[in-house]
């Protein structure tokens, strides 16, 4: 089959032959149909230091898809729960099942974790073979949409931990997945949500996602509007997907007394942050970000996408197949793209 | 009546003869018995910035106290709930009961907190008003326990806004209110409790409040002998209690994946927190602590100390009368006390 | 002032000219604009047995209302939080402050709740003095609105003490109650609400709110139904609105395996229960649903109302000036009204 | 091997040989130590109503145990978390891991589940296979203890499911799992323990496991009582684990306004509530017990059995051999007994 291998050290990916994988007897083999392309393949793609530290090459990459499935496990056909054609999507985190985590609903943080596309073969590629409990039927989700179902967990992850209906919402940075934040906010009720980004075709997507109001940082002052629009009290929630230092002073400075700091945007190097002023004295509660739970956010997910009146795909600006993946990764690295999606199979 | 007045700016406090207090309508008089001495306290004794950015004197200082009702507004009789001669306590926060905070439960958080002994009258005095609304009941608690009920009612706080029995925690920093967070800890069924500081007395203290295991940075790998004593997994909870830089490392280090973090030792300056590392891969949530929540906190403090088995007196270490402050400041600057407090009247 | 009087025991109210009521120092007197007229008020307009069991007449009727602050007593206007001149509402269940539910975020539920219409002079009369404390600013709602925030925030509270976002929610019983239910389902995200109800317009109205489905018992089935539409799971959330016991059966049948049904609608007699199969073996959880929590579901329902996409006017079907209480009364107990409110003043 | 075994319908049960269960790839061979004897074994000993709905023999009994892993597959054996020689219990509820329950962290309420010892061969047997994933290490847990660590988990769900620390609790009906629901309450904290029963050795077995008040029905008014030792406020939680309807009408009358009612007791007729008193009036949580928290329970089970402090076995009573099956049978039947153990292997 064809697949984008990271065959050795150094920069960019390969487009190769390389055999279909073995299913075994508790896995699906899925014939992979739309991927999603992420920071993260950014990354192996320039071979960065994370990248040198965590991958051991050769290894198909991607880890966001939807397909069908082509074969059974003895033992994953046996619940009779998914069938050969059924379409579907799966969570990318392989876990133990045994951790502390994985034992009392963490899974997301399972001490042995095994991301697919990272730590072992992924997605960009015509088969991939799953274990059968990562899998989840579609059921009417189109598969384009099933393909990002990964980032788009991140953000109803990050959206949902939090009592949102009626609550006010400031997104910080409008990345594919907080212009996803800005949309689930928005659809999950809230009653005002804000979105901040210096990309003003990025403020564009989130205000088509649902965003109440957009600001940029380089013209507007962000968290006095912020408290303009809130009676002066600040913002229940902050989700903050930017990873920068301006984002993070943004985020403690805009939420209310009381309020929350989801945190999801990975910085690259460690924050100043004046716990006494803006953690204690205001009781802010923080959180950090890993992944989608497992599986409670895919259900909260699944019933949102199947609803009427809650729509990803206009974050979808880039399509491309396989062999185009250094243009998929170079409107990523310009900042212009929303979500790209490789167009695999059909 | 007698006080310890913040007479003017500068150094120490007085010792005064002050009018009694008015008692208005919704208001309760009440005579002090027994006084806490805080780190507050000492700020304003020692005139610090905080201080001087905050106080306007003369102010009379303290906090934490108990004693008994010597007469009672007309309003705050009314109920027939309080009677003059009650044995009380009161939470030192007056709040407005009107912003956002105190409509949903967290006035602890108020917009508009009058705190007293600081920005209003307090308790080292031999009678103070307070609304009847702040005021409960003793029913059989002693006086010097309702004395330290403010103190103690942040380890409340801090420990119990955590699902603590059946789980790992970690306290550092062995302060007064340290060694009581440790003792909340283990009543509530924690099954582990390890508490740290660099103070051999004050491990003393946490040991004797309940603590399984003591450790001495100076001494011990905390982290490396948290791991160990959870089986590699780290601590449920952290009760972040120092304020200083190596006790965050400390905490976020020696948390569990998913686990938490809450913070009452106020830094005095910005800590550097790896929030990729520390906080979003490890899915952490983190709390600020500020003082007790009104008043469910309160209620169940009262639960516990009225039931057997937990009792905080061991952390009390030193008694003074009114006129003895400076002893009373000067033996907490030293380090070598635990709770230190006056008493006024029987 | 004019005032809708329940003079003494027997059939009906009369419309009387009594003195306007003191303003004590923690009051605020307001000039009524608005109210809605409740269920309660038929059962005191008939007299009987529980209105026999709870009233002493005579008392002034009444306790849904909006109107403008006419007098503020000293204590009341101390903090400068509200002024004469405001548009306000307020929460009519007058609590005590110190009991262990007031004192727990539960006054909803306060040992010594007064309500006013019911225990004390109410809100069909052209004054109120309440408490302050009880009084919350309108700020932009109107005042016909704010005259139903009382039942509005029954319902607020019924349905957003589950998490509805993304779930599916069944309404049994489209009294005014169960279709501001079913808009406040919908606005807080719910991916399905389904209303029943024996009467057609009813129905209708619950549709207008946002109900995606409506059925009517005597003509679907309606547990089979809600299983087709939640591919065989059953609702996440039902709010039960009806209190009659096909209500309760088709609430606890259509439930899903650890669902929850909150009770709202209150029963005349004890309704037959199977704890096994429809409480323990499915894992069900049942709540209690009493007057509005204290004050977290005003917070909430107020930032729905200012917010665009959620408004309760549609349930309004009939309006009548103080003297026509009587046609009030009359359409009410006919069953072909939803909200009816009284216009007093302007 | 040898095992008992549900050989036809009617009434005991027959100690036979049956051959050894097949290890799949994804299971646990367990050599059986100890097993514990349940009312679910009485009503298939007896051969009542329910056991004629639900089994279909011949199916070899039992469903609590522990022992040690004698053989693992290869699937099972992969992640190099099990170990054959490892002492070792497990969840005797094997689930589908795909419908809705189990994805959202309710597996203990699986659509698809199938019980060890009732819908397919259990454990009152020298060998029983399980999926790898049921089963947990002891690590340091006797396997007497192992082997009742189901009712146990019993005891922590109803107990845990509540915020216990500094609680006030009523355990109604002291059968073994009431009996450790007072020992776990007590554990984690509780401030108040009171237990009832008509039996009083079970009383004595409750107050030895913690209880600090122990009350029987046909000599106390348990309802006033209560309310005596709580201030006239009622329990903030009771575990009703009688399943009589004497036991639900204590339950509702004992709990305090807003407070919480766990029912684990089956009844085997409906009850009759009175929904507007009892629940909606008072404001009442009522949450349905199934099973254990899938493996919350277990994870802080494991965490209680192993700190010190908390040890059930007095209330384990008898011990036997598999051969004298209808001797622990019959004690149970009689209602002397507490806990009862099959001594297997060792």
């Amino acid at each position: 089959m064809q697949a984008l291998v990271k065959r050795r050290e150094g920069v960019g990916l390969t487009l190769e032959e390389v055999p279909i994988p073995a299913c075994g007897p508790n896995d699906a083999l899925i014939r992979v149909r739309h991927a999603g392309v992420c920071g993260t393949d950014l990354h192996i793609w320039e071979w960065d230091s994370w990248a040198r530290g965590r991958l051991r090459p050769p290894v198909v990459i991607g880890h966001e898809f939807a397909g069908e499935i082509a074969e059974l496990g003895a033992e994953a056909a046996a619940g009779g729960l998914l069938a050969v054609g059924d379409l579907v999507t799966a969570e990318g985190h392989i876990v133990c099942g045994h951790c502390l985590q994985c034992r009392t609903g963490n899974a997301h943080l399972c001490q042995r974790t095994q991301i697919i596309g990272v730590d072992r073969d992924g997605a960009f590629a015509e088969y991939i073979a799953m274990p059968a409990s990562n899998v989840m039927r579609l059921d009417g989700i189109p598969t384009d949409v099933g393909a990002i179902m990964d980032p788009l967990g991140n953000a109803f992850h990050t959206v949902l931990e939090a009592p949102v209906s009626g609550a006010t919402v400031l997104v910080v940075g409008c990345g594919p997945i907080g212009c996803f934040a800005a949309g689930v906010a928005r659809a999950a009720g809230a009653a005002l949500v804000v979105a901040t980004d210096l990309n003003p075709r990025r403020l564009e997507l989130a205000r088509c996602m649902g965003a109440h109001v957009v600001m940029n940082p380089s013209e507007d002052d962000v968290v006095a509007r912020v408290r303009e629009l809130t009676q002066g009290d600040g913002v229940d929630l902050v989700c903050e997907m930017s990873g920068h230092p301006a984002g993070h002073a943004q985020a403690f400075a805009a939420a209310r007394l009381g309020g929350r700091v989801h945190l999801l945007g990975t910085p690259s190097r460690p924050t100043e942050v004046d716990i006494a002023r803006d953690v204690i004295f205001k009781g802010l509660t923080l959180y950090g970000v890993t992944g989608r739970k497992m599986y409670g956010t895919w259900q909260q997910m699944g019933r949102f996408l199947r609803a009427d009146g809650f729509d990803p795909r206009p974050v979808i600006t880039h399509r491309y197949p396989l062999a185009r993946i250094d243009d998929a990764i170079r409107v990523i690295r310009d900042g212009q793209a929303g979500k790209v999606i490789l167009e695999i199979g059909t």
